[in-house]
């Protein structure tokens, strides 16, 4: 199926910086995101939370976009289920421009460096893996099939859904080189669409490792649901190597170590995220495996 | 003079969680910070802050001590201004529980290290300096006495002023070892006043390096005001590093360089923190001396 029309996004959370300062580039000088076999839209996600600097108003915008949620009747005052519903009425598939491909750039304060999010494993996202990978060695794929974004986020309104995460970053900063990093990622994955619609993209025959999605660890709590405990500073910033049985994973602020007591090796991704605090989530663990396609 | 009362203070600002955690266990465990010569207190600065973990609810608490700013009238709305006349009322020299030092703890999005912040330099300060780089060799002093904070800070309702700043961290995380080093610290301070008031104190004849306040420096801007150029690369996380005539300083969106023009060396401090962006603020430029007392 060829792509007619690709969605870029920034400030999909209002004070990550990178992707809403490119956004406003991209829309002051639109020769650089146009490609002649596709049509390209920008789109400020959040507009009020951007004004405040602020991640959201009322809600996370990125958990808004399930319409079939049943707690979605009682939500209707939040600004932010508001703003999904007008973003899928002009860009979903039942929207005035629906889109094909979204691309939703974000920031984490987590040492993430380069990755790229998928929703999805299929031939056109792991060819399109590789041939970035192939351009930006360090990329990471984060496969999240099984997050949840797969039905809540922004992206999930559109077929193809990539998500690009960089870090660290503090929210609220800009960074030179992230940005940098961010753009040509972009323009990356827009070259690939490009060549997809021509048929011209190669099949790559080695595909990157995946970091796939196992599930949510929280920090220790203390009776009142306190945080009891911070990220181990043998962890802190250690993002994708593996966490193996008994490895320090957090620190008391008494000083007492505690290890973790899983039977096997995960791959922590995302860790000691500040947005992440409110959500109950220290970090996500991973397995790190190779596409089976 | 001896110090008869210490007030020790975090979440001044409520999403620099360092200072916050370590309140909640200092008030846990007061022997920690109890000392013979003097009665320490504690004090969450900001609780409104806090609980939304925010930096403020409506105007920055640590701009809010100047009881002499004739705006102040028309802010008697403001919940920062408010709070600061409580503080002042219970800690403040006419207050209820005077104290003469205050310790301020903050963290920045800044690669400041371990600092600290002095508003007076005075034999009194150049000796706990002193004191604490012994202990602490990385600890580096910036003397903020033409910065504002003198007149407007929480700290500045006190005699005797310290503040304490940690970083790279960003807003709204723990860090375990920054954690950690601010606990030393202020166990370093509370230990050089017991010295101080049993007059056991070491007068120190090798005084640190200062790292005096000149100005602020902001962003450039385009015409609406927006910001136009990001730190440059070989800028970012330099803090206390000489910044020579003609070395880069920005980088614009469109890879331009923009070189720092000035005469003389300087020494950036407080490079891309992020709760100065909307004060207009990139960096603050210091010149780096040895007291001359």
């Amino acid at each position: 199926m060829k792509i007619k029309r690709v969605l870029i996004v920034g400030g999909t959370h209002g004070n990550e910086l990178v992707g809403i300062y490119l956004i406003k580039k991209f829309e002051q000088c639109p020769q650089h995101i146009n490609r002649s076999s596709f049509e390209t839209l920008t789109l400020l996600g959040n507009p009020q939370a951007i004004a405040k600097c602020v991640r959201y108003i009322d809600k996370d915008l990125n958990r808004c976009f399930d319409f079939q949620d049943s707690e979605r009747d009682r939500e209707r005052n939040c600004y932010e289920v508001r703003l999904a519903q007008q973003i899928n009425d002009q860009f979903g598939p039942s929207g005035q421009t629906p889109v094909d491909l979204i691309i939703d750039q974000h920031c984490s304060t987590a040492n993430v460096g380069l990755m790229l999010i998928l929703d999805d494993i299929n031939l056109f996202t792991l060819n399109l893996s590789a041939y970035l990978t192939s351009i930006q060695p360090t990329l990471k794929i984060y496969s999240s099939a099984t997050s949840g974004r797969s039905q809540d986020s922004l992206r999930s309104i559109a077929k193809y859904r990539i998500g690009i995460e960089v870090g660290s970053l503090p929210h609220g900063t800009l960074n030179a080189d992230l940005l940098q990093k961010t753009k040509s990622l972009v323009h990356g994955i827009l070259n690939y669409v490009e060549h997809h619609n021509n048929s011209t993209a190669m099949s790559e025959n080695k595909f990157p490792n995946l970091y796939e999605y196992i599930e949510s660890i929280d920090y220790p709590r203390d009776k009142e649901g306190e945080i009891g405990a911070m990220i181990h500073p043998q962890r802190q910033s250690q993002d994708y190597q593996a966490l193996n049985p008994g490895d320090p994973i957090f620190l008391t602020f008494n000083g007492e170590v505690i290890p973790y007591e899983g039977s096997s090796s995960v791959y922590p991704i995302f860790i000691n995220e500040a947005a992440y605090y409110e959500k109950g989530i220290a970090m996500h663990f991973t397995k790190r495996k190779h596409p089976d396609i």
